[in-house]
């Protein structure tokens, strides 16, 4: 079916500072592309009846790692680089195996499937074959966004390291072998992982063939100190990137900056470098607390992540919810320059503010992808009659998290 | 059934620093008091068999708003005292009406009821009739714990306030009125709302008839100030307290707690007032964050609590990770001074820490009420293998905090 109307109550956010709603509307679907959201019953197209639904635009996870699904909600009790060595890596090293692979990347888009999240960028392994492997799970489940394989080849153990010439044509080769929806990116783990020759190849790479970037950045303060080390000849974590031609030459993101310097931030906005804001795991993991309000005033294109399994839930509801909460205790205990974020701001990073990475995504404007979530608020249990749209939306956002959504369609099709 | 063991993994703290596991046991219960925990299968006894269930002790809501859970998750964009001022007052005043209350206070019980808590310290209104009700529907499900109604009789809106002698008669209603297992508590709410004799009468109705006591205590900077108008001559919110016979005279529950000075640590240690830490409510309403480590130290009784509906959820595993969450921010940008709550802290709180305001509960060692929570690992959908009983427990914890537990007992009856 190209096309068709979608009958029910919208809520969406074209620009941070409100919601927009529409009860009883219409959204009008050409070929996967809204044409309309109307309140008149368009004439010549199949309705799909949802009414008395609430339903949102798709979301987006701008960073997370697919192999660490399996261990989300295990060994909280570590800061990054610990974790990293005692739990992450090996855990990662388990998808060399690609039977373990195929259950473990299974079981994670069956339960990315089940919630709110329409486009994701993740990170694979070092493996390409299994990296491969997620694409086609996550393809063949109606997904869109990009994967990556990770490149590693420095300070990492001997069974999750490559050789640098190694990790380069393996790239090349997951390059040239990716096909579908979930489209390759860039992946070098972080600078401490990728030596100075892996770094510049990549960024080479990513500009002869024009494929966008991600990575992490300024997460914790002992890991931006070592690239401090690691990179004397730098001014920042950013301008080391940057110098390997890794910092907005291509779309990129970086997951994290918890601790940028003014310089840093100014730096990423003019590149237009997307930052996946990732509070449950910065939280998690003993990170800190992003300065969000400063990227939102100073024009840094910013989106939310789970950072699973940094972050412990699949779902962005929760996300929304941290987001929201950190920065409130960030302008209560740190900075009472910088005002919380409210729910509509924290929606808008989502949905639109991170769904521009991916294109049109994230709103119910004209020319939009038909990427949207249909709720079920049967699930909140709640005596109130009488909620306004966005009220209902902001008792599911917190009592409803992690329950499955009642439908969801990506470009259009329906994937759940 | 009198007299049975239940078989099942079982795990417990029975000191904050470490858990104690034993897989494939039996939890011997006799007339609701655990006798044993034993690994071999015991004679006599009726076997019910949870094997393969992880089985964690009742967890211990020491203070949440029954009133509050219908609009749970709403008005999050506020600060205490505007949201008391805007949204919260205006919602318990429906309590008035009977029929409202029987509603909302079956939504409450049934949502309580499916969740790991076995006993709670509630608010109810400045209603008598509402509040017995709430107790009544607690008790027919099962619970323990104690209910309050509310006292308030100054910077009240004129609908949700009452007349000195009239809340002073109607306490006394209310405490001739109540039976069943839900005991009333003494429940002044805050002294912003409460007159100097209200809250003098309150201290010695508490004396005279042994009654336990709860109300709240430096939660919002805003409502600390004002305390400091309302009682000049005092040297602390906890004086003020203190002055009105409100402060461990008998048992009692503070709860919050996230500004005292460390005179007013040394007070609630002395007094054995059990402190309600709320992380959840006290991120949502951009309070702070309360030192727990410092309660920890200074042998202050500390229990955690959900603080419905500054707090969105009822869960107290969503509480718990919020505990281990906030102390993580707390250390890193705060006072790293105050090392972050491990896991086995914080379930320690939840468990024993808080159950000791209800007596023996929150462990399984003999002499326990058979307080206890079959959980459905099923529901985690993880494709990892041989993870030991503490490591399932905290993927529980993080990864099903919101969902319905497999089986519930409170003092060794099956109420789910």
């Amino acid at each position: 079916m190209a096309s068709y109307a979608i009958k029910g109550d919208f809520i969406w956010t074209e620009e941070p500072s409100r919601f927009r709603t529409m009860r009883n509307g219409y959204l009008v679907v050409d070929n996967g592309v809204i044409e309309s959201l109307t309140e008149e019953c368009p004439e010549n197209y199949d309705i799909i009846d949802y009414s008395g639904h609430l339903i949102i635009p798709g979301l987006s996870d701008l960073h997370l790692h697919a192999p660490q699904y399996a261990y989300m909600g295990l060994y909280m009790d570590e800061e990054l680089l610990a974790w990293l060595e005692k739990h992450t890596f090996p855990e990662e090293a388990k998808y060399g195996n690609i039977g373990y692979a195929e259950k473990a990347y299974t079981a994670f888009v069956k339960d990315l499937l089940s919630g709110p999240t329409t486009r994701l960028s993740a990170f694979g392994t070092i493996h390409t074959d299994s990296t491969l492997l997620l694409m086609r799970l996550l393809d063949e489940a109606g997904f869109y966004g990009f994967a990556g394989k990770v490149n590693m080849d420095r300070n990492s153990p001997d069974y999750l390291s490559e050789d640098t010439d190694v990790s380069i044509s393996e790239t090349i080769r997951f390059l040239d072998s990716a096909e579908g929806n979930i489209k390759p990116i860039i992946t070098p783990r972080f600078i401490p992982s990728c030596s100075d020759k892996l770094l510049r190849k990549l960024g080479i790479i990513a500009k002869e063939r024009n494929l966008p970037v991600q990575s992490h950045l300024d997460e914790n303060l002992s890991e931006v100190e070592w690239v401090k080390e690691l990179c004397p000849w730098s001014t920042s974590y950013s301008d080391a990137y940057d110098h390997f031609g890794l910092l907005g030459n291509t779309p990129t993101i970086m997951a994290h900056v918890v601790w940028p310097s003014d310089d840093e931030i100014a730096l990423l906005s003019e590149r237009d470098v997307f930052v996946a804001h990732a509070p449950s795991s910065n939280t998690n993991l003993s990170s800190g607390i992003a300065p969000v309000r400063k990227f939102m005033k100073n024009g840094v294109k910013t989106g939310l992540a789970t950072d699973v399994s940094g972050g412990s839930s699949l779902s962005l509801f929760r996300v929304i919810q941290d987001a929201i909460g950190v920065s409130k205790l960030r302008w209560r205990i740190k900075d009472d320059s910088d005002s919380p974020l409210t729910t509509s701001e924290a929606f808008f990073l989502a949905s639109k503010g991170g769904g521009a990475f991916f294109g049109k995504v994230g709103s119910f404007e004209a020319g939009f992808d038909a990427d949207f979530s249909v709720l079920d608020e049967s699930l909140i249990n709640t005596p109130l009659d009488g909620l306004s749209v966005s009220e209902r939306l902001e008792m599911y956002i917190y009592r409803a998290a992690d329950k499955p959504v009642f439908a969801k369609y990506i470009k259009g099709k329906k994937v759940h």
